[in-house]
């Protein structure tokens, strides 16, 4: 891995804008077998320690069922109250597909403009808006075209598909679970298949599937060889039907290719971070997991482009202090758990690669907690070694903990070079930042000049290929050619991007050194990508906030949302006690009030019990409620503590807003006004 | 038109959820002729007015080559400033697709949070968020895959593909313009053409392509015959390739399959509205108009549901007074223009259909000004009859005048039953709502009993279909049917759904009529249907808020958007008049107590000019710029006056929250603080 980072890195900086990124790209070649060996490594090491953490998982084993009916109870009141509704719903529906119903919109849209808040604005980023319909050259350059893939099988005779892993995990755990008869070696060597199987290739999987003579579930036909199925929405643009594009699988790429107009537009200075809100969409083959898995989705994405040589971060100061449970690479594989640890320190012993990546772990870690995330059931796991892209510095994902398990909520990357690499590569705009160098300094420069009228009579329509191969060698290699051309006149070379070899004649090309002032370090940009999964993150949201609890007397269970002031989805509801007109008037007057400072309410005149509407609001997580009982003054209640108290119908609306808005704690308004009780109300 | 609206209105009052379906298709093919005729008057009239009308407009002539320079200056500066930017330019770009840069990207945002503040909030609207991904059954209902079409031609040898009416549009416009040759009736004949091109058929439109001999713009090449050309966006839901799908070429759909939800969240009451902002996809053949005409785009679309019985609007009387410019179908028939007309007169006329309408008419044209659309150039037009959908009770457009003439910018309908009959239909869901009487009333019922026993052995597959429509029949059908079975047993039956006729006899169903008390009248609700463009909004506000002025000096042009504070990108900009630390300590000062109150601000520390910095501020719109010249005061500066006032360092943030939020106004301002003036600067 370092190898091929520092090459990169080393590369990047003295780069003549085009030449860097086929060098980098023979540099990759050349250091490919070294990363082979130690991914091997590791997959062992990572091999024996899961099977260990699986074996031990079973053993415990309590807890599932708990879990789920949790769960259910949380998705029956999210689907009840309209938090979401599976869309489509009259028409039977389409799996992994949901829409947000009026809460679940409102939280929707209070988390977005929280990330706006605390990420954007306060970071001073620049915020970019891009299409979703993407033409197939920029996913080409992106890697998603032939990369973008989950292993399939079809049922041979249905043609229905299936997730290939998902059937050979199902088949383990069934196995597992419910025959008793299997032998203890049998049930060691399925745990081992589910420790190992994400790691399996198309044929270990296909292997694995014919061994254990595993069939379609529905109908038990055989099933064909696992292979790969591309996970993007495909389309066309346009009418001839000769542009394909595809729907986004992610918002980066549209950051990316704008690199060089947001460079220009921040000044040409760096650091500097773009940020996008948007849809994103993949074609999952058999989504599972409710929420979590589906086939659109909202990601908030950041990437923050640094000087490769300087990752330090002007404010890590202030998130340098912050603890919380960090799950790092060695811990992981020597089966310890996650821990507390100060992120200034492990960014000090050098844990998280560097001050920028620390920096947003720190900022990730306020941001969700802020929302109201248990901050227990919150870790940042580093990635290990083989879970890493090649070119990646450091990774870590904030998972949440879940009914479902460890939820990857937000990926927090250092991604190097590479993106910036591929789309300068493929589109031949150099995507590069300067940096001014306080002296000039002279150096010894090669110059490359191709002498493109022979090379265009040689090589016709690859010339340009040619000429770019020739212009991005290394001074090794062009000094070598210089001295084979000059002894044999004639040299075999090898051309990337046309994958073959051509042969070089002295007249093609002329090598030398020169001597040259340099004013300025050309470089491409490291990014440091922060990506949000907003959909995850509301779900486990959903699960840490709610709770039940017995109503007042205590014959039934009443659920209840513990959503923070700042994602409730609606703020405050008005009752007026009994059905009668003065009272809806007040209640109509604190409703304008509250509108118009923009406070997001609901009026229930209905004439059910206060009790009864109390619940109910508890269940959308409404965090006080105004209970018109007078025409001069009204009770406010908050929701967690059931606390009210009385205060004047004028300054009703003004505190509700300084509660939700974070002027005030509820603790203050206890302490500041009358309190009421009211004996008769049953909660 | 009044015939089919009436009959479907009838029908739907008097139904038992399912059959009213079924018969309303029915009464509207019985009406269709009617209708056709009624169209046809219309269009007649409408192709002399349009003539006139065109006529008119280009012997006045002038002007267009000064909006064209103007727009080319609106959109450079835009471009430049990176307000948007061409999607994937790197790689040459994508036609009708667009990137919001940073300011432009605020500005959407701050549009969205004032739409959501204005209709959600202050309405207390529902809203939702549905997937962009949608099945193909969802947009067969609503029509979108049947007639979802623009006419197309190809270039017959290069396959170039070409919008028809475009290339005609062209011929004739270019003819008129550059060919002096022609004669007077030659040039009357175009610009007949040009006045009625858009209800041309696909046979009128090939014809007169022949007729004039036009060939392939590009390569001269011959066309085809004009095809229509679905514009949506067509994939494929999952792996099997089976389940074909769509982007969504409008948000409303995923509200109406929700109707039964909401409206049960609702507390099935009516009225109520939901609402959705998000992406519309149309894969438009040969995009032009720059921003205006795009490939994909951000809808925000209001359904409002209500009892057709009763169109009234509690909240009417706050918009009747307002006065503005509206254009009803009859100025437009009799060829005078628009003009001002009190909302509340529209309504009380008939100008307007109902007052619902009207409220929406209202709060749109709030909208629009309080954004910064002025409003001489913005008019409420209605559809003329033969603009309309057949099932539409009326229609106004909220269009905005910009330099590419009067562009539809809102779109405002009472679009009726249609769109929930339509997915009862298809879904089998009724999608109806219910009124409970006041007093149970005494009803004589037909009811009809199908035998499901002799359908099945006669009908098999069928059966289902046969029974629909059976139970379909209204009374004056089905007592005819009675009648015949009993006096010859036997009767000729057209299925609708199958589109056959079938043999009924006499055992397979009984019919008779039965006293019944009812309490509730079931309905489908109409609905009201406010949809903006909000990309299309957005750039006419650019356009309006565009200005040049000269330079302090006068030896330039300088550029200025005027944008009120509520959608001004960045609020604020901060300059430290000179590098210094000490200003520069105080510029971050101020720049944290900014982002603490959540205003976007921008901190510029280059040492350029304070009148250049002024100068670049006002291109981007920035409303206020504080300049620190001492360690204890500051200067605000307001952008259109250029006035500053001088306030202490400490106030200074709370001056521009309160002026960029609206608690103040900067006249406000200029009373209560002591004036600055600085003659130096050049601006």
């Amino acid at each position: 891995m370092e190898t091929l980072r520092e090459s990169l890195s080393e590369k990047s900086s003295s780069v003549e804008a085009q030449g860097n990124v086929v060098r980098a790209l023979k540099a990759s070649r050349a250091a490919k077998t070294e990363i082979d060996a130690a991914i091997e490594l590791l997959n062992k090491l990572k091999l024996e320690k899961s099977a260990v953490e699986k074996q031990l998982q079973a053993s415990i084993g309590n807890g599932s069922h708990n879990r789920e009916a949790f769960r259910q109870n949380v998705v029956n009141t999210l689907e009840r109250r309209l938090f979401y509704i599976p869309s489509f719903k009259i028409y039977g529906g389409v799996t992994g597909l949901f829409d947000y119903g009026p809460p679940g919109c409102a939280v929707k849209s209070n988390v977005l403009s929280f990330w706006r808040q605390h990420f954007i604005l306060e970071e001073n980023m620049l915020e970019v808006d891009c299409p979703c319909v993407t033409p197939e050259i920029v996913l080409k350059a992106s890697g998603h075209v032939d990369k973008f893939t989950d292993l399939m099988v079809k049922d041979e005779k249905t043609g229905t598909c299936y997730r290939a892993d998902h059937l050979l995990k199902d088949y383990c755990n069934e196995k597992l679970e419910k025959d008793l008869t299997i032998s203890a070696e049998k049930a060691a060597e399925l745990k081992d298949v589910l420790a190992v199987m994400e790691d399996f290739s198309s044929e270990q999987l296909g292997a694995k599937i014919k061994e254990y003579g595993i069939t379609a579930p529905d109908t038990k036909n055989p099933l064909s060889d696992p292979y790969p199925f591309n996970l993007m929405f495909q389309t066309s643009i346009g009418p001839s039907g000769s542009s394909p594009g595809y729907m986004r699988p992610e918002t980066a790429q549209g950051i990316f290719v704008n690199f060089k107009d947001l460079y220009y537009y921040n000044g040409r200075k760096l650091p500097f971070a773009a940020a996008q809100i948007g849809q994103a969409f993949r074609n999952e083959i058999s989504p599972r997991q409710g929420l979590l898995r589906v086939r659109e989705f909202s990601l908030a994405e950041i990437e923050h482009f640094v000087d490769p040589e300087n990752k330090s971060h002007p404010k890590f100061s202030e998130v340098a202090k912050l603890e919380f449970l960090m799950f790092p690479r060695e811990e992981q594989m020597s089966g310890q758990s996650a821990k507390k640890i100060c992120l200034g320190e492990a960014v000090a012993k050098g844990t998280v690669n560097n001050e920028t990546l620390g920096y947003f772990i720190g900022r990730v870690y306020l941001f969700l907690v802020r929302l109201g995330i248990d901050k227990e059931r919150l870790r940042f796991r580093q990635h290990l070694a083989n879970e890493m892209a090649h070119y990646a510095a450091d990774c870590w994902d904030a998972e949440i903990e879940s009914s479902y398990g460890w939820i990857e909520c937000v990926g927090i990357a250092d991604r190097s070079a590479f993106d910036l690499c591929a789309h300068s590569e493929k589109s031949g705009v150099p995507l590069v930042a300067e940096e001014k160098l306080a002296e000039s300094k002279e150096v010894e420069k090669l110059v490359i000049t191709p002498v493109k009228k022979e090379l265009g009579l040689a090589f016709k329509g690859n010339q340009k290929n040619v000429v770019e191969s020739l212009e991005a060698m290394n001074e090794e290699e062009a000094m070598q050619m210089k001295a084979t051309l000059e002894s044999k006149g004639e040299v075999e070379f090898y051309v990337c991007t046309l994958e073959k070899n051509v042969s070089i004649k002295k007249n093609m090309v002329s090598i030398s050194k020169k001597k040259k002032k340099e004013h300025q370090r050309v470089f491409t940009p490291s990014v440091i990508e922060p990506s949000f999964g907003i959909g995850r993150i509301i779900y486990c949201l959903y699960e840490h906030c709610f709770g039940t609890r017995p109503s007042k007397a205590g014959y039934e269970q009443l659920n209840v949302f513990r959503f923070p002031p700042l994602v409730a989805p609606i703020k405050c509801t008005v009752f007026p006690l009994v059905q009668n007109q003065q009272f809806e008037e007040a209640a109509k007057v604190i409703s304008k009030e509250l509108a118009s400072v923009g406070i997001s309410h609901k009026i229930d005149i209905t004439g059910t019990s206060i009790g009864k509407r109390y619940a109910r609001t508890d269940e959308l997580g409404v965090p006080l409620a105004i209970t018109v009982d007078s025409d001069t003054s009204v009770t406010i209640r908050e929701r967690d503590s059931k606390d009210q108290v009385r205060v004047s119908l004028k300054e009703a609306a003004s505190v509700v807003s300084s509660v939700t808005e974070g002027k005030m704690t509820w603790q203050d308004v206890w302490a500041s006004f009358p309190h009421h009780s009211s004996a008769a109300v049953d909660e």
